[in-house]
């Protein structure tokens, strides 16, 4: 049992609160809102360690890169907030040659220049460990939006529907390396649609879910035939023969192997969404969207999380995820 | 020969130019001015790992955590920003306690409060590793000025007189870990005098002087007998009975181990600013000055860096420091 989530509240519970003049949204959610003045500046950062979040020698070198700035950008989606500024700080094996510590800059740098990030300073430094690369961003919310378009994890109302981008589960073959940063999504739902609740898919899609709820004050219920699964999650079903997970609080469910990954596996770095379903049903028809949404639940009163069944079962569970 | 520098080098190539449209000062500096809209917001981040910038064990748990934002606080003050966030990376040992973990973060946390910094966010992992700690800060640049009292390394004029805070040598004895980021100061002589460069004393007083002069298309001279020398440079001196160092490009040099360690063992957080010589009378005669400040030589013409010794002697030396 490691430390790391006992920590995390503590500090939480240290710096809260935070000074009300300066910080509209500090520790906890997906990034931080900080009044600088006449405008707002988002700032959020991630740190990704060899052997926790990349296999260093099997990950493809830009691909490293390129993630360490992708997870920060998903948080600034999570924010719709347009990305500004990352400052990259590197700690390489004394042993890494250039030619690598290079290849994994360039993927970041790739990034950074599909998203107009200016990568404004960062401290590199050698040590006889692990590859460790930490990114810190800043966004800013576009001038005809306040605060509360700012989206945040604690604003789901009960009845809202739940929205999510993209497709789950098994992304560790693949996708959390080479996931999109769903900023554009993000640009064009806060424009066009107000959004109550927000967040990405990081830890897991059950635990994501489950924070929004909590932060709320409510539950959410999760329509499981509903969960977009990647080919990538059917694949993995396939290859394990029909295999099964069991879940379930009170009483247990089987659910198929894709289905749980896609639900407890984490990493999907997909956007969800809580909304009013009057404006979820103007958004699922509207064409221009820029990528895929579904509805796959909505936000409860009960503050439970529950799983629907093909069946129709509903079953409480307990939240999972990918432990870093 | 770790590549440490040669990485460095090639990130500035490739990131340079960044965008003019939003950042004002980017990498190379220490620290970015990034436009975020009606103001400017500073960004800088470092990162400590253990066995690199403290001995986990030996040095104590809450001044890790202190040194890991002072040397970020540091970066600020010699911007002349004003602190205003901090996002905060843990990667901790797995083996690592709790009540360890937290008195690291409470020696960091007190220095926030001290200067109204808020821990605006953060990310905590544990691995089989090394202790690391990523900060980023942000500051702003007050609205009674604009980008040009935002100060920089590049603006030194020949003439101009070299004025530095504080005490340099062996700070590796303590004072790397408990020096007073000089924000104070910052703040006071950003207000009341034209400053035409600055920098922080990280590296060493010969690199990070070195480093100001080549920006400034100049050269430094630095007279030694004026270099104010910490009471634990002077011991260390003693402890070696006399011992002195050889400098010297032309010629060789004997200097004092103290002066020596002031010179080149770096990590003193020192401000070091370069005045108008008219400027410099005025500042060195004011009683307000909230710490001391010394004149310890000159911005010059020629892009040398040049040490005068007791005899007046003139000698070129090569800038030498910590290597992290």
């Amino acid at each position: 049992m490691s430390i790391e989530h006992e920590f995390i509240d503590w500090v939480k519970h240290l710096c809260d609160p935070v000074s009300p003049k300066r910080v509209l949204l500090g520790i906890g959610d997906d990034a931080a809102v900080v009044d600088h003045g006449d405008h707002l500046t988002v700032i959020s950062t991630d740190l990704l360690a060899d052997q926790v979040h990349f296999i260093l020698g099997e990950t493809p070198n830009h691909l490293i890169g390129r993630k360490a700035l992708a997870v920060n950008l998903s948080d600034l989606a999570a924010m719709a907030a347009e990305p500004v500024s990352a400052v990259v700080s590197l700690l390489l094996p004394r042993s890494m040659e250039l030619e690598q510590a290079q290849e994994i800059f360039v993927g970041l740098k790739e990034l950074a220049d599909q998203f107009s990030v200016a990568i404004v300073g960062g401290d590199t430094n050698c040590h006889d460990g692990p590859l460790v690369i930490n990114c810190a961003v800043t966004g800013v919310v576009p001038q005809d939006r306040d605060v509360a378009n700012t989206w945040n994890m604690s604003a789901a109302k009960p009845g809202d529907v739940v929205l999510v981008s993209g497709y789950f589960g098994n992304s560790i073959a693949a996708r959390h390396l080479t996931f999109e940063p769903r900023i554009e999504l993000a640009r064009y739902l806060a424009k066009n649609y107000a959004i109550h609740a927000a967040t990405d898919i990081t830890d897991s899609l059950a635990i994501d879910l489950a924070a929004v709820a909590k932060k709320s004050g409510c539950g959410v219920k999760v329509i499981l035939a509903d969960i977009p699964l990647s080919e990538s999650a059917k694949t993995l079903e396939k290859s394990r023969a029909g295999a099964t997970a069991t879940i379930g609080v009170d009483k247990e469910l089987q659910i198929p192997a894709s289905v749980a990954s896609a639900l407890f596996d984490g990493e999907d770095f997909e956007l969800a969404v809580a909304v009013d379903p009057r404006v979820a049903e103007k958004i699922l028809a509207d064409e221009q969207l820029p990528c895929l949404l579904t509805c796959i639940g909505a936000v409860t009163s009960s503050p439970v999380f529950e799983v629907v069944d093909a069946d129709e079962q509903v079953v409480e569970i307990f939240p999972r995820g990918y432990e870093h």
